[in-house]
């Protein structure tokens, strides 16, 4: 076996750590890097440092770097603090948030274990949550949305959840299922297509 | 649209342009990233940093970490520098170097281009490898190996490259191409078995 240096062994190790990364494409990365020079190095590890700054929303745990406690949206008046749609990543508040058809507030539980047993700081993060609502006048939300994927792991999950926080709101409801937009009725699966023809309208 | 930090904002961006990374990947690890902590990414971030200790071989464009200007093939005076493997990619080195058949040297020329057109600074590659051959007893390489892809693209490359080394070598060899170990018959390709009766033996 060939010994490569030390400092690309690490790095090939810490890359192969990161989501959906493995060996093979940390060893090709590392490679990549090197042979782009130390200025395109140290100008990522910078970058990198950067990161640092950014924190973490107090109420609904999306990232923000302007200051004060709380994020753009929970900071935001105009929000309607009382609806509240539950996501499992950052990535799909973003998603969410782009269509524009929202104005309420989000809240970040992280991805769900397979098991359904929430982890201790999912737990902590639940009940922050339900400390916020019963700050809220009249100690309910109007509304809750769980956002998980349309799938059976996801239904596993929402009824998870639902245990959890159905006392805190008279309305607990999920994303509309039915046909993707641009899709053909000749490729939707049966679920889809039952789905669709369930909240047809 | 959400408006994400900046600091985010350059690291998905810088993360995008890794080879194999596309955006929503990108966007993926750097939340990652930001959810692991200042610490964790301080790390990678000092990880990333000490590649720059990292130096190219003078003779072959390996990388090293060692005191000198070449690396521990091209410095080993066990192995037979007249025989000399063209690779494209350092990755390539290792697989082959791994299978420990190989006492020769090697020499990394860099991803062909689709085209054929070699880059200016692979040109400077070759011809530095020229120089080295000129230098040894006898001016010629005892064999050149092109351990390119067995691909149709990797053929077109050969010939580029044949015609850049006949004169310093009296055999320009190609990696023998037969079944895989491990593979089956019924599954091989027309080309693939068309190869292992030719080579057969």
């Amino acid at each position: 076996m060939i010994s490569l240096p030390q400092s690309l062994r690490r790095i090939i190790k810490e890359l192969a750590e990161l989501p959906s990364i493995g060996p093979r494409q940390a060893t090709r990365i590392a490679f990549h890097l090197v042979s782009k020079g130390s200025q395109r190095i140290a100008g990522l590890s910078s970058s990198l440092k950067e990161l640092s700054n950014i924190k973490t929303c107090k109420a609904c745990y999306f990232i923000f770097d302007s200051a004060g406690d709380l994020c753009e949206i929970c900071a935001n008046p105009q929000r309607d603090q009382t609806l509240i749609m539950v996501v499992e990543k950052e990535t799909d508040l973003i998603s969410l948030e782009n269509t524009n058809k929202y104005k309420g507030r989000y809240f970040i539980l992280g991805e769900m274990p397979k098991t359904g047993l929430l982890e201790d700081w999912q737990k902590e993060r639940l009940a922050s949550l339900k400390k916020s609502i019963l700050n809220l006048p009249g100690k309910v939300a109007k509304e809750i949305i769980l956002a998980l994927n349309p799938t059976s792991i996801g239904d596993f999950h929402a009824s998870i959840l639902i245990r959890e926080l159905a006392d805190l709101t008279p309305k607990l409801s999920r994303l509309g299922r039915g046909l993707p937009s641009g899709g053909e009725i000749e490729f939707a699966d049966d679920e889809t297509l039952g789905s669709a023809l369930q909240s047809r309208g």
